[in-house]
């Protein structure tokens, strides 16, 4: 089995996920500015947040079957809970816009972005494992620090919003930075991939 | 014909049914996590099954085109037919869901299962009586087990629902179980195709 | 220019067409057959329909397009106005549903229609005049007769609908049976372009 | 890293923005052509209106990514930039409708034209810096007379709506012929980048 369907339908899943978010934003029901940021403007920020998220999903999937050349069932079934764990953000997106970052929904939002993190892992390791010893996915992904360090940060934010300051600010606000700075640690491109990529890449 | 389109289009609908049901998932109104669990658990555990389900559809479609090279205008129309079959899945998905599991919903949604099994059904062998006697598909399905098991077990399931313990849970109880079981003996990939496409598979 | 990005793009808006009209389809809310029948039951035959056209214009999109190996900018505009017309159809079938089948409704679905046939038109006259006196397309469409039938068919449809019986059910019948016809002759692929893409088609 | 991919996400995502502004789109609760023009009509001009910028930008990425081969971390970003503010194009343009062409709706939609042309000009810039001295793309725009012009007239448009007679039609009005004479002068296809082409074009 090659690469190219299971990158098409996720390339489909992926643009279908990050484009109907837009549709749970809601059209003011006034005509003026203070109406679009009471009716529309935290739900933008964090359209955007998810958007960036399912952005690094798609580079992260984009650069990783670069070094892909045949896939298993295993593999399009890992494949298939990645998509199913992104599948539920525009849900969690809207609950957290919704309920204007209450903890619950800061938390749910949190553990689906844990739980994508760890269907991205369980991806990642079945390639691995069917590529065996001399695996270039293993090589490239070196010691996979940011994969380490994200579900840790993941888990200080959700903590933060359960255990701090409920009733208040500051439990949500620190979950939120967590969550956001995990987005700006993987904005920036995987330089080791590429490298391993120009090394491995076999012509089409 | 060459299948690329072919291909690529059903994928497209496929990812869109797969995805678009997370639009039928409320929202929850209020901001605890009772509220996740009344509004949107049930939803979320047949957004799951079905998931699962044009999953499936997908894996089997993207291995039986592994085995085609040309396609003739029935072979079109027999893969639409699939493809509405399959996109009556949000609809029957979120009656069954919006109904909190009564018999009727349940056994439309058998239904629709078994209209989809059928039309997969009917893609296949028109693709067999399209390549002739030496068809590699035929030969890829041999005894095709499974897919004489599952439409079975679906009119077991529907069954179950319309005629066993309508005004209580055990008829429906039944017929999910059916419903999971046939998910659970297909999300197991086909090993007879995977050999099959080995051999048979033509360089692009 | 090559095809192959007009093709995908295609393909992913007729997908998501065809796709979303299961949106508009109403949930029953009661949990019996006769709450299905009622509010789901005849969408579902006009969702069939739409279904059938959107499927008609992507298998003939799919048969013209292995005849052009070179798009121009009057090409890529011609079909946007293709898929423009199409990207309505899911609006006019949810009106002709919502109104169960009164005049206006039905005679707006048959302009809709109209005006896909006309912009299917123009593009096919706009391949042949950038594919020049010895254009494949003109030579595999030869007399077009389908092509001149379908628009003199809707245009009885249309004129059924708006001059007979309007307060009663005869004018809108003879309007659906029009409109049924045209699908049935076109469900029936085009030999004669299966004929000629077998002398033209390029290798890849 | 190649292209390929990049273009189907970005089409796919393109596609959906297209499509699913029609879900937009109110159907008319009255049966009659008055309630079609009063419920829907507005929304049809302005659908129109965006449905032509989105295909505009489609042209565009279509013949730019015509002349790119290897695409780096920034530029998937800066092409993500593009489709984020093209993303949000269906709320803007719901809002204008809804509003019947209120000044401050106007403004924000001609503001996020301005955005989607200035993630454009990223987009380009982020290119031409990456194919470095003899980049194909900066000899193709050469002058980027259009390019330039475009946010002039969006930053007209804006400034019209903002300051002039704010009670009455005249400064929107002023503002909406800027917008579609913007459309009008892309819908012309860029004949320089044509030509680039045909001598740049690397076969497959």
């Amino acid at each position: 089995m090659r690469t190219n369907r299971l990158e098409a339908f996720s390339d489909g899943v992926l643009a279908i996920i990050i484009t109907i978010m837009v549709l749970e934003l809601k059209v003011p029901t006034g005509h003026d500015l203070t109406d679009l940021v009471h009716t529309t403007g935290v739900g933008l920020l964090t359209y955007l947040l998810t958007f960036v998220y399912v952005g690094i999903y798609w580079n992260n999937h984009h650069h990783m079957f670069h070094l892909v050349r045949q896939v298993s069932g295993g593999v399009l079934w890992a494949n298939l809970g990645l998509l199913f764990c992104l599948s539920l953000f525009p849900l969690t997106t809207a609950w957290v816009d919704d309920s204007r970052f209450r903890p619950t929904p800061v938390v749910i939002y949190g553990l689906n972005l844990l739980s994508a993190a760890i269907a991205y892992f369980v991806l990642q390791a079945t390639i691995i494992r069917q590529q065996g010893p001399a695996s270039p996915l293993r090589q490239a992904i070196g010691a996979d620090i940011k994969g380490k360090v994200s579900p840790v940060l993941y888990v200080a934010g959700i903590l933060s919003a359960l255990l701090i300051d409920r009733s208040g600010r500051i439990g949500v606000g620190l979950a939120l930075a967590c969550f956001v700075a995990v987005a700006i640690m993987w904005v920036v491109p995987d330089r080791r991939i590429d490298r391993v990529v120009q090394q491995h890449e076999a012509p089409d």
